[in-house]
């Protein structure tokens, strides 16, 4: 028996990095429109409320105490779930596409022949930086930025990393708070131990929390004071522009006279 | 006399990449309570419907045959605004913060005086590759990803955009179409004239282009075809699952058979 309401299609839609407001109109229409919900996104409980009453709701993330579910079931439920269903959203955090798996989502579930819509998302990467009063592009402070993750699937540190001290990008690491001793270290091999840097964790969340500093002195505070949870780090001119850094000089340069 | 209905400030809002339904839900909240707007992104037509009765609008921007206000003449005009009628937004299309001279902006109505609320939006640098079936980041394709303009303030060509092809970045390259044979040339000195190369133009509008190819043979197609527009350039191993760079890696392999 086929309870489908409408036909079977996948829409990836990008839920923004934590304050429900900053999805995109169009993600919340695909969301109005929705059969069926796979979520995993920390943000996601005020945002499942936009789902019609008749949607299901799956969860398929990952959260203290719950079951992860791996990729190739997440792939295989998104399909066995539009052709059950109709309406498949599959909301993800941030973008979809930026360290998301979502290329990987979208591939399989049109090999299996859905229909599939992309709805960007605001990223993390960009968008946390600049709630904190950081641009990753500034005029006179950078013309460039670059995003990485701090390990590669083999765990190592990726090449990119290693060439990244080497350019004048603000450089955005994701997924590397375990590792910013090593990050660091990295910069300041490159005589850049006084460029300006910054921590980020549960960002544009209630909890939100940034450290300033500089690439030689902004690993042992954060350690020592951050939680368990992930956070990015950003290294670049432009953190100068935060206000805590300003405040920082500031206080420098009195003391100093 | 002063005519204002609400307190004086600033809110800068990202507008997203074209489409009007990109703008994120407060962004869109922000239009609905401004009581003057200054707006330049060719999308903004849309979204200033969004907007009051009462909302004075202000164009600021660059269009055929339109005055093109000066940055300072803006900074100026937006801090006057907001004196003038209370909620000043700022709407600029793509994020305010990449390339768009919005920390500028917004330090300059700091400094006078003024509560500043950033609203990140859809950067064109992430969505509009996505929007044409190409991540940014992708596994097994691409660990990280640079997005740079091709020129500095003195015209030259930046020394990140040098640094960037040794990267196994997916390099993305604003404000560099006129200049798309120079920047291939980089590319290729460093052995890479095989690595897929995509070209967008008016991208997530409905009069979007885009062009596939590998960095030995992208630009003179594409110097053919353009528009006098901008266009965003996208090189790397990720542009390989455009659908139009399969369908000829197999019509390739059909004839060579």
């Amino acid at each position: 028996m086929n309870q489908r309401a409408n036909e079977p299609k996948v829409t990836l839609v990008g839920a923004g990095p934590g304050d429900p407001d900053l999805i995109t109109r169009k993600g919340l229409k695909a969301l109005q429109t929705a059969d069926v919900i796979l979520y995993d996104a920390l943000s996601s409980d005020e945002l499942l409320e936009e789902t019609p009453d008749h949607c299901v709701r799956i969860f398929v993330g990952k959260r203290a105490g719950c079951h992860y579910k791996k990729q190739d079931e997440i792939n295989a439920l998104l399909v066995a779930s539009a052709y059950e269903y109709g309406h498949a959203v599959r909301l993800k955090g941030g973008d979809p596409f930026i360290f998301g798996r979502g290329q990987e989502e979208k591939a399989y579930a049109e090999a299996e022949g859905l229909d599939v819509t992309v709805v960007p998302g605001i990223s993390s990467c960009i968008s946390l930086p600049e709630l904190q009063g950081v641009a990753p592009t500034s005029r006179g402070y950078a013309d460039s930025f670059w995003v990485l993750t701090a390990h590669t699937r083999n765990g190592g540190l990726s090449n990119d990393l290693l060439l990244a001290p080497r350019s004048n990008a603000t450089v955005i690491i994701l997924m590397g708070l375990g590792r910013l001793d090593q990050i660091c270290a990295l910069w300041d091999a490159e005589g850049k131990g006084d460029l300006p840097a910054m921590v980020i964790q549960n960002g544009s969340r209630p909890n939100e929390r940034a450290w300033v500093g500089t690439v030689n002195d902004i690993a042992p505070r954060v350690a020592a004071e951050r939680d368990k949870g992930p956070g990015i780090i950003v290294l670049g001119a432009t953190v100068s522009q935060h206000p805590d850094f300003k405040a920082r000089v500031l206080a420098t340069t009195s003391n100093a006279r």
